[in-house]
């Protein structure tokens, strides 16, 4: 894809306007770049076709720095709405795409994150069928925030729902914990490690689409675990369903180098963002080929059982220690990692 | 609706953790005001049925002052969206709801917001099933950016599209013109108007719901002139579809005060944004008939025809103004008045 030279190298108020410069940047950057019959109509919405269930979810990404080792805030903002869809047990379609730019921003840095949410969105699978842009002045925003609503269909063989989840229903992971948090943390200023830790943001409906086609209604449940990181996420589901869930520090899966700069920086890695990690919950009885199916795909090489749900300590999360103690996993308070996504 | 006392007087970076204290905050003021049964999940999306069309569009909405004369960014991200929709002639359902919140914004104003959002939502007959919260820094927002992404059934009877559009068609619109952006200039420092010129933000849905149960497929297009105002709209509609637009500078609806604040300024009020407006481009048969069901709704009091098509002057819009001679309506180019929705 080339995009001819557009006589103009920073983004300004004119191009949030609504007309001719509006149009001019739209026309030679996004409807190039995202051509498809929806979207292709410049309409101010787009048409679709559904029937059935489908699943909805939005999000505002405000991550900052917007270039990151592993990714950037573009890729990340389709991976971040694509698996949302997805832990709904849905096969995401669409996204809708708006961005909200600081004057300023240089287009040769838009146009690099466009890219990257072209490439992402093929990736997935899924077209971005409508948008808007939007451009606030120097210094009342910071460089680009996107948002991005995406749309699946059900699966047919989904039935997930935390009520399903029983006592003795195993957790699984998909992979490493924590490196996206660490990867920001590691590009902000100040703040480089001298390892690469690299962020793990990635889409991952391919997979839990596998999972569905192969056990259907026996996957109780999908959560990706990203603000709040994993310990928040599971102390919510505890709550929501009036049970423990039990685990064990040495299940779970940490790179080295994430583990060592979490301790470096007295930051606990249960409680460090993720944007391509996910849980998911099985009946105890399939877990093994769970795994075996997981282990096999590209986005599950270290796919692995963390735990267990029980009715021995309700709505707490109880972590079995390296050294065999054990601690109670309370939720995230206040902020660990601002704008991580 | 009576919030209870939160404990914290301003929005912090800790409120868009992910944690404990975002939590409270969609738990204390989020979920207890747009309770529904999508919404109650708390899940990371909602799961609704549609069979069929439906139509989709997403406007991320920067205006400032966020709360002017006739409404706030929060009503008017629920009527962007929401006209949005119903111009593609669809009734408006869901809407998600995505909020990126500047460190230190006042509780007490987001509640404002928050409960206009849930009056205009009522008003316009829209759930809010699924939503996000970020918070950025002092210095990289400013105070509240609010994006609204809006889904809706096709109506049954609707057919709309620009290549329906034949020499000759009529082009009405609903009421007074260039408001919203008036009422934004009169609230910004230092330009206040001795006449209280007020946003005309509303939603429309119902009055296009009446127009297409009424002529179906008769109506040819639904545009709502919002940034860029009518002039450029009418504009991109003739070079959409390669015809001209003849209008009459006398027949365009326009408050005094209103014309006085644009003169006052030098703004042309073709180019002002408007919020409530929307344009209807029909038959010349069914002329009256539509002007008559518009007028006697309560956003259509102001319905009169302000010209038609024609193949005299193809991709040019050309307005005979009030002393008989005639100029052409070039679309606007640059920033007339920046964040304005």
């Amino acid at each position: 894809m080339t995009i001819e030279n557009l006589g103009f190298e920073t983004i300004n108020l004119g191009h949030g306007s609504g007309g001719e410069l509006t149009r001019n940047l739209l026309d030679k950057i996004i409807f190039k770049t995202f051509s498809n019959p929806f979207l292709d109509k410049k309409d101010d919405g787009a048409i679709v076709n559904f029937n059935g269930e489908i699943a909805i979810s939005t999000d505002s990404f405000v991550i900052t720095p917007i270039f990151f080792k592993g990714g950037n805030i573009g890729s990340l903002a389709v991976h971040g709405t694509v698996n949302d869809v997805a832990m709904c047990g849905a096969i995401p379609k669409y996204l809708s795409l708006a961005f909200i730019i600081e004057e300023g921003l240089k287009v040769s840095d838009f146009i690099k994150i466009v890219k990257d949410i072209k490439k992402a969105a093929d990736e997935s699978g899924v077209l971005i069928i409508t948008g808007d842009t939007k451009v606030v002045e120097r210094g009342k925003g910071d460089q680009i925030f996107i948002n991005t609503t995406g749309f699946g269909e059900m699966h047919p063989k989904a039935n997930i729902s935390v009520d399903n989840i029983k006592e003795g229903d195993k957790i699984l992971v998909n992979g490493n914990i924590a490196q996206h948090g660490m990867a920001i943390m590691s590009d902000r200023e100040g703040l480089e490690f001298e390892s690469t830790i690299e962020s793990d943001s990635t889409n991952l409906n391919h997979l839990t689409k596998e999972l569905l086609d192969a056990f259907g209604a026996k996957i109780k449940m999908f959560r990706d675990p990203t603000r709040g990181g994993l310990g928040t996420v599971l102390h919510e589901i505890a709550n929501d369903i009036n049970k423990g869930v039990a685990i064990k520090e040495a299940d779970i899966p940490l790179q080295k180098q994430v583990a060592a700069a979490c301790e470096m920086l007295g930051l606990d890695p249960m409680y460090v963002a993720n944007e391509g990690v996910f849980i998911v919950v099985v009946d105890p009885s399939i877990e093994t080929e769970v795994l075996t199916l997981m282990q096999k795909h590209d986005k599950g090489e270290n796919a692995t059982c963390i735990g267990l749900f029980t009715q021995e300590h309700p709505n707490k999360v109880v972590m079995e220690s390296l050294i065999g103690g054990k601690r109670i996993v309370s939720p995230l308070v206040g902020e660990q990692l601002p704008r991580i996504c």
